[in-house]
This record gives C-alpha cells, structure tokens and sequence, in this order.
C-alpha cells in the first residue's frame, strides 16, 4: 500500500519540501499546513519547508517559507492537491524524490510516487485518513483543526455532491481533538461586512427567464468598476443564487473592455443540467455544474441567455 | 439501560402513538416519522400512528395520523422531542404507557420512561444512535433519510454549537444508506424565489452602530403587511445576518399594532455574548445566544439598542 512507500520515503530524507497549487483554496493550504504540523509532530527531528508564493489573507493559514534551490534539491519533495504538474506553485521538478498527494483525477501521474484518491472530497480528507490509519503516529488539535478547514470548505459544510460517508466519518474523528466547530465554520464562511453589502446588492440585480428556472445578474463595467472588487471575485458571488428552489441555472456575467471591444465573462452553476458542454463553446469549460465562459460579444452573450433558458426548462 | 427497557415496552404493545411537539420544526417530524419507519420495519406486525394537529408543508414528511382516544387509550405512547408536556401536541397522557425520548434539559420528566439525552444535537440523533446500537434490528435508506433531515437542520448543517464528534458520526453512518446528501441540503435549506427576494430586501435595510457590532432591522407595520409574510416568519429571517464577520449582535424587530398601541417584537442573535439574560428584562427569553423579546414600545427599542450597542462593544 502507498501509505507504507510514503513513511519510508519520509524517513529517508532529512529535509521535506511542501508543494501545492497556484491559487491556493482553503484545501490547497489546509493539506500543505496540516501534513507539515503533522510532520513536525512524528518526525521532529526533519526540516520541514512549506512553498509557494502567494499567501493568505487568513490568519489561520501562516506566511510561507522562502529556502534556496538547494535545499529544494536536496529535498523529499510532497505536492498537495495539484491535479497537473503546471499548476504546481514552485521548483518541485529540481526535488529528489516527487510524491503527488491529490483528490482530482489523475490525469498527470507527475510523481514518483502518486497518492491519488478521487473519492476523496478534499486533500485533507485524504490526508486525515492517512494519518488516522497510522497507529504509531499521533495527531494533535491544531493538525485536526487545519485538515477541518480543507474538508469544510471543500465540501462547503457538507453539502456537497462529492460528500461522502466518509468525509463525515474523518470529520467526526477530527473533531474529537477538541474543535471549536462554530469558530471553524465562522472563520471558513463568514464575510465581511462590506462583502455582505455587495452580495445584497449583486442579489438585487437578478434577473429571471420567464419561467424562473434560469436566473442571471449582469454588472456592467460601472458597476465592476465600482464595486472595489476584481471581476473574478464579483463572479465568485454566483453562490448567493445556490440555495433558491426554483433555479436550475444561474449566472453571473461582467462586462469589461479589451481592445476598444465590449466583452463579457461569467459564471455559471447548475443543480444538475450539464452545462460545461456549453461553456466550451463560448471559450470556457470546467465541471458538469460549475464552469465558466469568457471574452463573449454582446451578441453571444445573448445567444448564451437564450441557450441557457432552454437548458433550464428541460 | 433504557434503550433494553424501550424494545421491552415496544414489544408489549400491540398499538404504538407517537406525539411531538407543537409548532414542530424538521427534528420533531423527523425523529416522529422516522420512529414510525423504524417500528414499521422491525415490528410489522404492530400498529403505528403520528399524531398531531399540524401539517408539514413539505412534501418529504408526510401527513399526520387522527385515531380515536380509545386506540390512544390502549397505546404505548412514545413523545419526541418535546421538553415539557405543555409542548405536547395531543391526548398523549390518555396512553397505557408514556415514553419521552428528547435532547433538551430534562426539567419535566413526564414520561414512565424518559430517554433524554442532552449532549444530542437533535432528537433524530439520539434515536439513531439508539437504533444502531441494537444489532438485531434494522435500518433502511427511509428512515435514514427522515433521522438525517433532523440532524441536519437542528445543528444548521453541523454548524451550531451543540453539533459533536458523534453528531459528525451518526450524519456519516446515515448516509451509508445510500443518501443523495446535496439534494437532503436542498430540500431542507433552500429557498424560494419569493423569500429569497423578502429576504434580500431585508439585507437591504440593515443598520448598524457606531463599531458596527451590533446590527438591527426595524420593519415597521406597512412592511410588515406587505410582506406577505408572518411577523415571526420574519423575524426567523434574522438567520441572514449570521454570517457577518464584524456583527457580534443582531436583531430584527417588527412594528404592530395592540390596543390602539405600537409596539415591538425581536428576535436577537450573538455569536457568543449571552443575551438572553437582557431578553428577559424585556417580556422574552430563550437561549443565551438566540431569543426573543416582545412588546416593546418605541422608548423600550431604543433602550434595548442602547444596551445591546453596549453588550456588543465589550
């Protein structure tokens, strides 16, 4: 079994390099965090270096480490939660030894060794299970705590279709190291006041095909402009339109300007429709019912509403 | 143990009713019904009625039971979720036999046997984790289903405070039975058009104080007449604000009309300031951080943000 491989890889190295993807999300960090407190608890003895550049506005996921190209070199290198290798954040490559730990399809084998387990909802369900089958090693709050982050939000708070019995079960058995469960889900999902006033204000704008199973906002460039957030983040806000009964479709656009031309991109999700066949078709793509499309004309912008209302009446 | 003590009482009646409490909420329908599928399945052979005078709106619980008093009279009479025999929806004292099953404080133990476990988030929790600790009986997807529907709305999606390890561990244990876990979340937290748009309406009219911990809504009687809505229905719609980051107190009161005088209701929140004790100065209660006060005149809402303005600021 590749648990074994990883703790005799582990100990054959003195210095452990943490990778994770571009972008990261709370599981990215989570799973990077987690497997080095958890390191640091069995294997003290190791130098352990979590990479990447960007960081956190969280306080609860701490600034990264800078180390040289040679120490990286010298390295048992673990990237966490990266389904591609171009999507790794950092030098893994120069490593001595490469482990993929991941929970997306395993499309890019880039390990020497792959731990992949699509069934996981998240990385840090994946890494929890590891480490609670270990009976030898130990686990402590703040490992559980940082892997709880990762599984809440990746299954944003067990609602998810990728919510599994067992994404409950390793949930329940980190929580046993005395978890504050309120402060979690309060530090994962809480938004800031001027983040509230906004999404009331995006809520506001929908808009409903006739026979309300397609709803969409379109912000035009004022609106973006004003609103003292980036496109991307005003789209993000599509999930404010997830828990309405009679929406099958819904839909975020923003207009922007490139090359004197008036553009959109958007945002889309479904309950069930398939709707990234479509997506594809106007330069976009992603899961079955969350994906999304850019650089659309006025007109296809209309053609994408149009298709988008058959889709949600089927 | 009381669990062998109930399977005996279950097996000396041939006629079994359950109550629950008034104004039920998805945890009395859920561990009422769920009971009665439990019962259907490992004891066929006996009678098993619901009672209660009100009806769930939803379609996934379905109708009450109406028997006459004599079969009441011959019956082993299970209560669920009903802290006091006040709350009791039903001639349950006319019964053979009483049993109380709940998970609030015990203050009136008005069953012959009471099953109160108060460490349980939910009623549906506890008659899990009784139902799967008897090895010789079985479980089916039906009644993990309904026992899940109450879990997951009395700990708001393992998110409250009373939410446990084994809350984490019986949701897991349910939802082998082959649940569709997003589509239980939907069922139980969606809403509808309509009440999304009251609802972001009343987002809208948020106020704050000065450190912008505290945050209220008044909504005086036109808005409340022309809500369509209950004034308690929207009060309960306060929950929108539990979200905020900065909020540690927030209210939502509404305008009516008694006696020729206007007067006030509120429903208040806080993340951990207890409040309750405040409630109560003003004709309320309830829990330390969820309660209610009524009838309030316009000098006692203002002493009340006054003093909640002052509570949230320490």
């Amino acid at each position: 079994m590749y648990y074994n491989k990883f703790i005799e890889k582990i100990k054959k190295f003195d210095v452990i390099t943490i990778f994770r993807h571009i972008n990261p999300d709370a599981d990215a960090f989570g799973s990077q965090l987690g497997l080095k407190y958890w390191l640091n608890l069995n294997f003290p003895e190791k130098e352990v270096y979590v990479l990447g550049d960007e960081n956190s506005n969280d306080d609860f996921f701490p600034k990264m480490d800078v180390i040289s190209d040679v120490l990286i070199e010298q390295s048992l290198a673990i990237i966490v939660d990266s389904a591609t290798s171009e999507r790794i954040d950092g030098n893994y490559n120069k490593a001595s030894y490469i482990i993929k730990i991941d929970h997306h399809v395993d499309v890019d084998p880039y390990g020497d060794l792959n731990i992949v387990e699509v069934k996981s909802a998240a990385t840090c369900q994946l890494l929890a299970k590891m480490f609670f089958s270990f009976e030898e090693y130990k686990m402590n709050k703040n490992i559980a705590e940082t892997l709880y982050r990762g599984l809440l939000t990746d299954t944003l708070a067990f609602k998810t279709s990728n919510t599994t019995s067992e994404s409950l079960l390793i949930a329940s058995k980190l929580s046993e190291y005395g978890l504050d469960i309120p402060q979690l889900n309060r530090d994962m999902f809480d938004k800031s006041l001027s983040e509230f006033i906004f999404s009331s204000k995006l809520r506001s704008k929908l808009q409903l095909s006739k026979d309300k199973k397609l709803g969409y906002v379109i912000m035009n460039l004022d609106e973006v402009n004003n609103s003292g957030l980036e496109a991307h983040q005003i789209r993000s806000n599509v999930s404010e339109f997830n828990a309405i009964k009679e929406l099958e479709i819904w839909c975020v656009f923003t207009q922007k300007i490139e090359n004197n031309q008036i553009l959109y991109d958007g945002s889309l999700r479904s309950k069930t429709i398939v709707i990234n066949e479509l997506a594809q078709k106007f330069n976009g793509g992603g899961h079955k019912n969350a994906c999304g499309v850019k650089d659309l004309t006025k007109e296809d912008l209309n053609i994408i509403i149009n298709e988008l209302t058959l889709l949600s009446s089927k």
